[in-house]
């Protein structure tokens, strides 16, 4: 028993398997099998291997980014100046991937909790039926007292009084001058599978070089100090435009990475590109246009609770980070290989296709390539050998039969 | 020389290797087999391709979101009555994707700098000894004295004085209007290996679809809109409740899409589910039930520096996008193939070890299968012709054991 | 013709086609092959299965995270004295995932609109000329007046005065005590493909046990309260030093999960880890050290608007969900097994080569191997047999050249 089992391991160790081929001399089907080979290892070496990069496995990274805006805008309205600092023009202040800078506003001060009519134009009434009183319109501006005034045609409301009236927005944008403030952004990406942690202020971008530069998208493509005009105008806007109602600006930073390389060479990439609509873009008008929210700052005044009601349009900012980080990596490289292998086997089953089925001579192939086991008409009690060879009629037609 | 490579590059461009075969006519082994490779075809077509869509390359999206409220809420406080618009119930203000809205509120009013006794249940103090002076408590309000007050049993400390009174939380909630607060959606996504970019504006919900529509799951699926009361119906759990103690709701925006129609088919399914667990599961007030934040509005008074303490409970909305575009990608398309080559190859294997040890006749099937080299017994010169015509004995011998 | 197609099927389901094979019985390409096959074997089962899980499909996950700081700073600058408490620290107030906590500041009390010079020392001038009027300076203040101060060298600008003083970072940091606010994470993951929702609040951690524990990377991995003190020296920073000029700590919760066992195993690991640069890394100190911003209070005193300027230098946390689930899944594992086998291909064809052209008796397994087919000097009326056949000059010689 034992030795038997040692036989059998042995036959297994010191044979091998390697299947019988037929080598068909066809001028046809030797061009069209190789160009369909040729075409097999050209897609998996050219473009599965060199173009798409397949032996290498990707990661998306977990990246975290502050930003801190720079510059000062000034207002003149009815000869009051102003001067807007960060401070006030940025929300929230501390600094998060996605803020607004205010650019236009209309300003509505020293609001207090009392009863007021809606304004002319909007929630209009004839009676106090239209006014349903202790009720809410969706856009309106507190709760309805019931009455309707006949001074402005409007229902009267509870709510801070007087309410904002928003029905002109100031034209050019009171703050113009955000155009030349300056945003700065810190990102850190980190490759979790590759162990790569990586910062926008790369080899080269030291202190000294950010206190001067400003990104240019060819001159200083990775200065990372951002113009706010120049982000408009390179996501294709007009500053004026966005400035006066509001709108949004995606910073797309993107880390496109092969890290097979020294990763000195991961360096980010700057894009900008409106959200929700493009300049040129018919629709983008069609729904929503514009940004803006409101801000109270509340305070005392005799003992009154009082506010100063912002209606801020601004640019929001979204600093997108996308990454996609490639290396090297076994797994990917032996199943590109594998299937590759099995495309080869697609291949070959073409070939045979045309010649078995096409060809004129298929009949000859046929024989070649196959053996048949006639077992219906063979002696059952024969195990060790072919039917043809029980048959015996003559070497000849039994080798003929055995190709 | 060059003759030679010439008719090297010539036979393997004119020749073509196919494999020989054996045709096993055996009913048993046919249907088993047959059907195996049935099976892995209907595998791979039926799922891979159809069901999984294995012929395709996925992507997830990079996404912009941006919120905005409406509405008006009212509260009357024990005869004062106060409106709140979106500027004081929406933390931030500026429609952040993930924001608050405040349902119930503790207001603690006029603090000022200085020293006052805890409040009385919460650190109790028997003697001096108790409030070590200098020193903090975790959940304490300020810097501890070192004086335990009589009259309330409790450590003083120097803080905002009044502390916030929190015992009891407003039941009902002071702001169940909430309820009827509008949400406006705006998102946008991009998915950058398609460069294909789409906004929840979908075709069809225009600026005047928008004005008039609201959410609703079967009849207007696609109203960016949404009722606050209905969001916190359909994630299941009961407006009142969760309005009092606060709570948090994702809004998932699901983005699954087959770019291989038209990108006009990519709209986007909005999902309401509570974060932090669910409402039937018991588990779910296990730990740390309820939103709350305290947030402060500072001002001066007769030049000393007050706070208005706000303890906002709310509800936390974090809308969430979840993203998966589909596109026909050549390469997973035959990566599916040539692995599924693979299987079939598999199922040679197993349909082989039925042939060759599960058979009857299977000693038969070996023989056609194999042909044996017993190069041991070989004469060493003899290269050109097979062990078997060297020994020559006979042609049917040969024949024999060449098949 | 019915027939035919019948006999046809018949034929298909009832033959089953398996390659002809060569048994080389030769030691030396029998133990070669055999080592590279188990090779393979080794590395599909061993490495893509069983170490790289290959068997299972793997998704990310969308993650909600809220924060709550607790703990009370007290500060007592020249003999004031104030207590911090978290809606006065914690930037924003509402726990977002993202926020930053005062450890530091310098404060510029009661600022109006007006008129005075820059801080001396920076924008200095030497006459009027060096201040254009109505221009801004980026790092400037304000607008420019066109006056230069004599007094102090500088500029006069219009803006916000008296101008903020920021020339001396308080060291130590004023608020110190921040070392022992404690840090509460709130996350809950969701992977979509595997409908699995998890919270960090995992079996175990139930309210009783949160009110009492604190995070110890090995006594309480899993208790999601945290000591700033301590989250600042696990990521490897000095706490007073991070504290005066500010600094941004990754907070990374770890879901790394694997679906085949119960999901109550897939729990969070927290991990700790400076931003923008490491502590022990020369490099980190070259280009924008530190984390601060600017936040202001309004107010009115007397009808004149005023505002408490406040620099903040503070500790930014940014709570980074990573996640990766993996499970079972039919279709990696049979693309793992599919492209396995296209690998044993390979080996087969490295076997074959060895065997073809390395081996002294290569002439000889050529000739096992392999069937030509020479079409050329075949009679063409023939179709059924095969060359050697219709040669016919010996059937010792067509069995010769068959094999």
């Amino acid at each position: 028993m034992r030795n038997q089992i040692a036989s059998a391991l042995s036959d297994f160790f010191f044979e091998y398997e390697t299947p019988r081929q037929v080598l068909v001399r066809n001028r046809r089907v030797g061009v069209v099998c190789r160009l369909i080979q040729l075409g097999v290892l050209v897609y998996i070496i050219g473009w599965v291997f060199i173009y798409e990069k397949g032996y290498q496995s990707t990661d998306t990274a977990v990246s975290s980014v502050f930003t801190k805006m720079k510059g000062v805008g000034y207002t003149n309205v009815s000869g009051k100046e102003t001067v807007w600092d960060v401070a006030d023009y940025v929300f929230p202040s501390q600094g998060d991937p996605s803020f607004v800078v205010m650019t236009n506003y209309i300003i509505t001060e020293g609001q207090e909790m009392g009863k007021c009519p809606e304004l002319s134009g909007k929630h209009s009434c004839t009676s106090n039926n239209d006014c349903i009183g202790g009720s809410f319109k969706r856009t309106g501006n507190g709760q309805m007292t019931g009455v309707c005034v006949k001074t402005t045609n409007t229902c009267e409301v509870l709510g801070w009084c007087p309410v904002e009236d928003d029905r002109t927005i100031p034209n050019p944008p009171l703050l113009m001058s955000a155009e030349n403030y300056t945003l700065f952004i810190k990102n850190s990406v980190t490759f979790p599978l590759f162990g790569v942690t990586r910062s926008n202020l790369v080899e080269g971008i030291d202190a000294n070089y950010i206190s001067k530069c400003l990104y240019h998208p060819t001159k200083a493509p990775l200065c990372p100090i951002f113009r706010l005009g120049d982000i408009v105008e390179l996501s294709g806007f007009s500053f004026e435009k966005l400035a006066r109602e509001g709108g949004a600006i995606g910073i797309v930073v993107d880390w496109t990475c092969n890290l097979d390389v020294h990763e000195k060479h991961c360096k980010p990439e700057y894009n900008f590109h409106g959200l929700y609509g493009n300049p040129g873009d018919p629709d983008s008008t069609s729904a929503s246009i514009g940004y803006n929210f409101r801000y109270a700052k509340h305070y005392m005044e005799n003992n009154v609770a009082k506010r100063t009601l912002l209606k801020v349009f601004g640019i929001r900012f979204d600093i997108i980070v996308q990454s996609l980080a490639r290396q090297f990596d076994i797994i990917p490289t032996l199943t590109a290989i594998g299937s590759g292998v099995g495309i080869f086997g697609v291949a070959t089953v073409v070939c045979d296709l045309v010649l078995l089925y096409l060809l004129p001579k298929r009949e000859f192939y046929k024989n070649m390539k196959f053996k048949y086991t006639d077992t219906q008409t063979q002696d059952p009690d024969s195990e060790a050998g072919s039917t043809e060879t029980e048959k015996g009629s003559g070497s000849k037609q039994a080798c003929v039969r055995a190709l």
